[in-house]
């Protein structure tokens, strides 16, 4: 099946949803839509939603597909090779736009429904050809998330499912086949039980709406954005696993924790999980799990500290406190400053690995940078420094790259000033292993100090400037770096 | 109040991942658990929080407090500034162990419980000071997971919540506090409710553990990360907002798509919702919302993408079939060599941003070596390439920084050959912003061959060789550029 057009009948927040995706993906789609106002809001979500493909990859992307507005349902799918239904949920309605998709498309073509989770079989019921339907349910934002519920009704054929599940997967998405027909399916009949006990509490008047989104985006949520509920409490479950908190919070089933009454946990259910659990979790010990859903969080909270937003938020204040509590960095007068200085440590994280299986070069930088950081920490520069409108700017720099790095290594950097004045830092940073003292890279740097608001060169504060020139003064008798002065391509000393 | 010292009763997976999160901010704990393993199985966790910590923040942590194993709840809790008390959910366990650590501690000592659930007006009933004790509900991992729910009992005082929330906020964690005392608190009542719909859907061979979990990770769950399901349906509404979403969505609660019966969707509980999300909202958009939502997914996939898992390892999938699909990178015989090629485009993310408001040195680095990639793909070097052991290493970068850029400007990358050879590869980048051409930066490099497995410089294949090569000759004759040959702070020319 190569699809190269697509007929969309419903343009509301879910069908311009697949116009997006399916037009970054190079695809053309015909939309059929009601509303007077589609052409506006479809123009907004693709904007969106062209905004957001920018940050998610540097890959290239084809050719985007063109966007054509229809003026008839007959129309949109009338030479399309696949099509998408995402109408109101009304079964009614459904029925009888999807009888009237049937009789205008090819009869080789893949009809999709988008409902959350109405019935495939009552849906297909005014279908001619309903062996060609079949339900592929997104979710919102169409573009960016991955997951897409397939679920046929009773006249439903399996090369139908099979047929959209590849076309779904070749546009980057993530299809769950559906063994059984029910209402809801799988996700809305787990985000519709969450749902409907949020709206009991808002009812009784436990929690606002806000509290309610905290109690989920602080706590579980961060989890449930790379594990499910099972595989989470497996590992809640500590080294016994999952029999041991089935065992420890069974009981709880039988709490009023919920307004939703639980199955009954008989041994058939027990062993059913435990087995499915078994096969969830591979080999994967609880530790090696454990692991896992850290390094997950760690990136899920760092991702969001950028957008000063949630967990995010949290991270970056909690930061900003320990930056603040580590004034013992200033130098004192009884430092010594007669070595290179020792300012910053730091580990090679995975996700600094490239496809060499190394420390990428820019990582490099990025550490003499936070060396660089530290420098300026302990020279005085702190938050209200920087807020005072002064600040450091690299100009130049030069770097050696003299050994590969894996993922794992503790790592720490020596810092030897070269010369300075009241405007200029010159220094020479390596890079060490700290396992075995290894020298992994050089930078030479030439500093500059900025009125950072009028965009020019300025002298450092006198304090600053001060212990600038007394470490300066200290390094001067110090040997001369090797790679220092160096130029790129000269012959090695 | 100052903590310096916790007292913990219980060393479970929750008593630990405490210890994990004291000891890691700089306060000491003294545990009591009567498991016999409870040194080995605190320890372990203690390994995993640090190595998590590591990655979380390059801020100074304060100097790791110190672990004692008690051998009494007394002595635990002696001279402690605070207590958590984390043994199992048990409500007659919990009231004996609280009332023993009420006679054990100084009186101005709070109390804290890890219950995911139980009442606190019973869990404080033989205590003689009540009053001091409270839930203090955090979730697994405890050392990552930011939110911990506040709720009293009917004889705490509003004090000790004050004091409990201000203690847990000093250690990077999110205080929710509860209106109303009830059973399961806030978050475990809706994550009791999705986990008994779970459990109905594995009971009637609905779908497997495994697929359950799917149906979180790659779709809502994603989005909980950050946002609650208000706030998420709030967008899904579309334009219209909560209103036009419960209008259509209504009904829904109606339907069999989850074992839980709604309640009434009455016209108080319609605009109780919709006061209460368009105060969450604020002055937030529909379509800003969107944007943040669209943000903070990028984020949180491309930090999964790191660990290849979840909707990361959907996304990688994707990425590399876009780099499969884009072979016309590679030269063609008809190509224009006769200027620096233009192979590399980017924007600037606003994680890219550093505490100066402008791009981070090290991600001008990270676009001249995503330039270098653009070129080795286009001189035939792919997958297969890698695959084979053979690579092209930076060995040695200078760099010139001449402007600041901020979030968002579009950038590209010119690429002149200044001499190659069968092993190496010498050139200039320059990065421009793409709106009004100005130079940002240049980059000279040396690139180097090598037979990565070895370890040691060997020359390209002779395809790769010829197109580098050819490129280099076309080169031969272009203006060398202004910044070749430099050395750090020579004089401008």
């Amino acid at each position: 099946m190569n699809v190269r057009k697509v007929g969309l009948i419903g343009a509301g927040v879910i069908g311009a949803g697949w116009a997006a995706r399916l037009v970054l993906n190079g695809i053309d789609v015909a939309l059929y839509d009601p509303d007077p106002e589609v052409e506006r809001k479809v123009g907004e979500v693709l904007a969106n939603a062209e905004r957001a493909y920018r940050k998610l990859t540097l890959a290239p992307l084809p050719r985007r597909g063109s966007v054509t507005f229809a003026r008839s349902v007959e129309e949109a799918v009338a030479d399309a090779d696949f099509v998408q239904e995402s109408a109101p949920e009304r079964e009614d309605l459904k029925i009888r736009l999807l009888a009237q998709v049937d009789r205008a498309c090819r009869p080789d073509v893949v009809i999709g429904t988008s409902t959350s989770g109405l019935l495939p079989t009552r849906l297909q019921s005014g279908m001619a050809h309903p062996e060609r339907f079949t339900v592929g349910h997104p979710f919102n934002p169409v573009y960016l998330l991955p997951l897409v519920e397939i679920c046929g009704g009773e006249r439903t054929s399996e090369a139908t499912k099979e047929r959209a599940a590849t076309f779904y997967r070749s546009i980057g998405m993530k299809p769950l086949m559906l063994r059984k027909e029910i209402d809801g399916f799988i996700a809305d009949r787990l985000m519709e039980a969450l749902w409907r006990e949020a709206l009991h509490l808002v009812n009784d008047d436990v929690a606002t709406v806000e509290e309610i989104d905290d109690a989920v985006r602080f706590g579980c949520g961060l989890r449930w954005s790379f594990m499910g509920t099972f595989l989470v409490y497996r590992i809640a479950g500590g080294e016994a696993g999952m029999r041991h908190f089935m065992a420890q919070f069974g009981p709880a089933l039988k709490l009023p924790w919920t307004k939703l009454e639980a199955p009954e946990l008989t041994d058939e259910l027990l062993e059913k999980i435990v087995a499915q659990s078994d096969a969830q979790a591979g080999d994967r010990s609880i530790r090696e799990l454990e692991r896992l859903r850290d390094d997950c969080l760690v990136s899920v909270m760092q991702g969001l500290r950028s957008h000063h937003w949630g967990a995010g938020e949290v991270l970056a204040a909690y930061e900003e406190k320990l930056y603040e509590a580590s004034h013992a960095h200033v130098m004192g007068a009884g430092d010594d400053l007669a070595q290179p200085l020792r300012l910053h440590e730091a580990r090679v994280l995975p996700e600094w690995i490239d496809y060499n299986g190394h420390m990428t070069e820019s990582r490099y930088l990025q550490v003499f940078g936070d060396a660089s950081d530290a420098l300026f920490r302990y020279v005085g520069i702190d938050e209200a420094y920087h807020r005072a409108g002064l600040s450091y700017y690299t100009v130049e720099t030069h770097i050696m790259h003299l050994r590969e790095v894996e993922a794992g290594v503790p790592l720490h950097v020596t810092t030897q000033i070269l010369g300075a004045d009241e405007k200029r830092i010159h220094l020479f940073h390596s890079l060490h292993r700290s396992d075995d003292g290894t020298r992994l890279a050089t930078a030479e740097q030439m500093l500059l100090h900025v009125d950072t608001n009028a965009g020019r060169a300025c002298p450092a504060r006198e304090d600053v400037r001060e212990r600038v020139l007394r470490i300066a003064a200290a390094h001067r008798d110090l040997p001369r770096p090797d790679f220092a002065g160096r130029q790129v391509g000269a012959p090695r000393r």
